[in-house]
């Protein structure tokens, strides 16, 4: 592999050296459903995964692996989360994994998995081991829009961004896909996320920049409130560019890190507008709270309010549900000195304040809205993007799957 | 007033010395929106309100009253909550509650003062001021009707209940009226709920007898997750039955508690049934926590999930969201020794059951559906009642106001 291959505007494949395929295993019917990310050369890589308790097999697997912070390939499925499955699904993802090494002639420790689907069935292993090699035959430098689309369930549209910057005469690429967030269909409720690059990086730059990246992006987004089991995001840095190795300390990863929170961010605006029966994105930011821990508190208080996401669902001009929803958040403010405003508009400020009802009425009418709550009690501030609750969203989630 | 007063079947009438009333105030159109419930002889009161950090201005003045734990009349009002009002608010509730003694002939700090209705719009204070002189003069002990609907919103059914017992020589009546929970409109998310009896007994064993009936009644229920403003439950007793003094040492305490406790528990399940747009009750039971507030988190962890409740609206029998909601609440446990029932049949034992799938379809189209989460990881246990998530609770609360 050299720096010669020509390069394909192409997300994932992008970057240097990065192969992709993905096949129809018969885990969903008619689409592609299993998916392949190589790197043709060891990867440095890093991974964030779900903090719910219960852990699919999968993100248990690739969470192990990546303490030695190095990868080659990322074995991915949607139809089935492989969850909830006990020793059983760790024995599957395990073959699987196995039997991709084999077949890419790599160390079995190089392959990582990623699942999204069902929870509580078992993975139909033979099924998925009989298409492995021609998941990993097909492998290719233009296979990006088929690796981009096998992960998706049910979102409308795939997720991809992708970012390129110079350092020193090395040429840098970025590349990502995602699915999710939301329901997106009965039982299917994760995010997956897969990075490439062919940045040359020190592994504990790469997993610090990983965390912060999460940080200003996934980790602020909500949908539902609901959790996954199999939360997954992946970078793997092959180092081909051929730039001298960015550690924490060189200014290099500074600029590493801006685009890769770029990437993040705009993947997870996507994520929030791709929301199962969405039709607004909310962006709500608390100000002034006693700590970022209560900022953060309060903006999902009102994030996943029932009540605050059906009021914007419904361009209902009712504001009182926000100050309700602070509230009810547990931090610490004074009603007396909190400033609630609605699209740009102050409408509380210890007591209500007169506002032009048409007016509010018709700014809602858009597909961004923001709420801001400034609760004069610190300095602190976080922001969050939430998606409206429409009945579509409890259609599609109650329907018998 | 004499033991004589014929005893009429009629909850917060029923106890002795108890009139009520309810007129039209002109908050709302052609139903009843203000109510008055007092009692004849002083009584001795208690009190429970929201822990929403935004209190609405008549829980401040109700909650302030009754730190001297004596009540002799309590006003209540529907269609607006008198909240997000600031000192206007507190003023309108305070020049209301003065009238209203002035026109009873009672001191001051006798009255209480309940609102439910919309948030951050001032109360019509004049029309409601002009409304009380018929409000006070139409007491009466028959009118009992009347105050049970003047609280509703759009309840779909009043929410009454009645226990009586002896104590020696002494019959004992206690009743009660209650609205909520759930949005039932927009901007209206409060449960009120006001119990009367005529029991002689300390101030400081009824309030430590309705601490502990709120607690395994109201403190176990979810519609929405949304914290009200507004929700308040009072009692007054008034001593007319003639009774022993009951005191938090006598055994007639605990008669009275568990009479308390069961009038309670039966309001708060009518609140739930009738959650906005429910279709089903769901007993959450989590078994074999760390701890009992473990155990609530868990339990409270599923009934707030709006994937376990759109499943269970569903009738869908994909139960692994109900793994993956536990999981999501933080609480202890390995998933290797979690079990799951559904409707009473295994479905999870730290790896799927088998199970006939048809049946448990069948089992979930009842009206109620039992989820059990044994942890496997400790001794406590909690139990909350939550409705499920359809559609119409969207719509109900999207539509504009």
């Amino acid at each position: 592999m050299s720096n010669s291959q020509k390069r394909i505007k192409g997300f994932v494949t992008a970057p240097l050296g990065f192969k992709v395929n993905a096949v129809n295993a018969g885990i969903r019917r008619n689409k592609p459903d299993m998916g392949l990310i190589f790197s043709v050369v060891p990867a440095v890589a890093a991974g964030v995964f779900t903090r719910n308790k219960v852990k699919a097999a999968p993100v248990l697997i690739s969470a192990g692996r990546l303490r030695k912070q190095k990868a080659q390939a990322i074995l991915v499925n949607s139809g089935n989360a492989n969850c909830c499955t006990g020793e059983r699904g760790m024995r599957d993802a395990e073959a699987l994994v196995k039997k991709t090494a084999d077949l890419l002639k790599i160390d079995i420790t190089g392959v990582l998995m990623a699942s999204t689907g069902v929870i509580g069935k078992y993975l139909p292993r033979e099924k998925m081991s009989a298409a492995l090699p021609d998941l990993v035959k097909g492998l290719d430098f233009d296979r990006q829009e088929a690796v981009a689309k096998c992960i998706l369930t049910t979102d409308k549209f795939t997720k991809t961004a992708e970012a390129a910057f110079n350092l020193g005469k090395s040429r840098i690429t970025v590349g990502a896909i995602a699915k999710g967030a939301g329901m997106i269909r009965p039982d299917m409720a994760t995010m997956l996320c897969f990075i490439t690059t062919d940045l040359n990086i020190s592994p504990r730059a790469l997993k610090k920049a990983l965390g912060e990246a999460v940080d200003m992006s996934f980790n602020r987004i909500s949908v539902d409130g609901d959790m996954s089991t199999n939360d997954t995001v992946i970078v793997m840095a092959n180092g081909l560019a051929g730039n001298k190795l960015v550690t924490v300390d060189t200014p290099a990863y500074k600029t590493f890190l801006k685009h890769l929170i770029s990437i993040c961010k705009q993947l997870a605006e996507m994520m929030v507008a791709d929301g199962e029966g969405a039709t607004k994105v909310i962006e709500i930011t608390v100000k002034a709270a006693v700590s970022k821990k209560e900022a953060r508190q309060a903006a999902y208080g009102m994030a996943e309010s029932l009540l605050v996401k059906t009021m914007i669902a419904g361009e209902n001009p009712n504001w009182g549900r926000i100050p309700a929803a602070v509230g009810a958040s547990g931090v610490r403010f004074e009603e007396g000195k909190l400033e609630i405003k609605l699209q740009g508009r102050m409408v509380f400020r210890g007591a209500p304040v007169k506002v032009d009802r048409e007016a509010l009425i018709n700014a809602l009418k858009k597909k961004r809205v923001t709420i801001e709550a400034r609760l004069n009690s610190g300095k602190a501030e976080f922001s969050v993007l939430a998606s409206d609750l429409t009945a579509e969203y409890v259609k599609i989630n109650t329907e018998y799957n």
